[in-house]
């Protein structure tokens, strides 16, 4: 018993259950919203739901959409020969913004992890091997995170896709750009050296 | 533009809105709230309409109640002639923990600020100037933050208070139980010193 109105403990309970908030950052984030005039706080309640009504995936890359299909799978402008793999709707957002990539993407939706029982039929692998069964894709890209579970997952659809006869990469990874090399770590500088090159 | 669906971004929005909550962790919340199962996100968006929809406050101290009067106003238990007065509902929430408190409070829902132009009109002081009038009030208890603007609100009250011929006390501040005085900052150090009682 806290004292408070059982709604506003529920509230925040609610957002005591998010990742990385704890319980005295919830209290704070029940407060405010209670603090915000009705047709806010109200609207949050309706961003949510109409949030949680409307999105679903893309049934062709899996990426996040509230449209049949998603903008990027649609874009005229796209080159859908290539598709970049990664893990999660917001690794899409990072390629977005460095507007460099003009391919299309294909979102896992999780990575391989024995650990956590993630194998590959929980994330969308099977999704990715029809598309490119299904021909007219030249390249598959690797953009899986820099980690173990990251690498194991690339290399294992490598090996999925090889009998397609599709090139398949991986994101080059090394010191970041403005980095330094005296707070470069090991592991980042191995990878820097083997995959250096030619000048 | 993110390339994120509308509705998603709007959550994005609400979500970044809140205070400590930065774009990032917005987008990270978000993504939560999307993988949850259906009703638990719609449950979360009736967590905040059903706490805005029921929850006001007590006519009496001021603090957040679902019921006519908050459960420690109406409570027989109580201690209704010595009022504690604090600054906000979650400060309530602190005296509740410590289990030593058996008078009744009083919220102000704020602290004097002329920095942030809060002054005596926009805080709770008329209805605790109404209670003490009213009569049966035999002390009432200073709880606002040791810092320059809970000084202020306090010393402003207890002038206020003067004329009724109530006991008016400040919480005692000092070193904190458990506490090392080598780490202990001057200003608290100032304070304990200048507070000190005959053992």
């Amino acid at each position: 018993m806290s004292g408070f109105p059982s709604s506003l403990d529920n509230l925040i309970d609610r957002f005591a259950s998010l990742p990385g908030v704890g319980r005295k950052s919830a209290q704070r984030l029940a407060f405010h919203v209670l603090s915000l005039p009705d047709e806010e706080a109200f609207a949050f309640a309706d961003a949510i739901s109409e949030a949680k009504r409307s999105i679903h995936r893309c049934p062709v890359c899996q990426n996040l959409t509230d449209d049949e299909q998603c903008a990027i799978c649609t874009s005229a402008k796209r080159d859908q020969s290539t598709i970049c793999v990664v893990a999660q709707p917001r690794d899409v957002l990072s390629f977005e913004r460095s507007r460099e990539y003009n391919g299309v993407y294909h979102v896992l939706h999780g990575v391989l992890s024995p650990m956590n029982h993630v194998g590959p039929d929980d994330i969308c692998i099977k999704e990715l091997v029809a598309r490119v069964s299904a021909g007219g894709v030249s390249e598959v890209i690797m953009a899986t995170n820099p980690d173990t579970e990251g690498d194991t997952t690339a290399m294992y659809l490598s090996r999925l896709l090889k009998p397609f006869e599709v090139k398949v990469t991986r994101l080059a990874y090394g010191i970041p750009v403005g980095s330094n090399l005296e707070f470069t770590d090991e592991a980042t500088l191995t990878r820097a050296l083997s995959g250096r090159i030619e000048m």
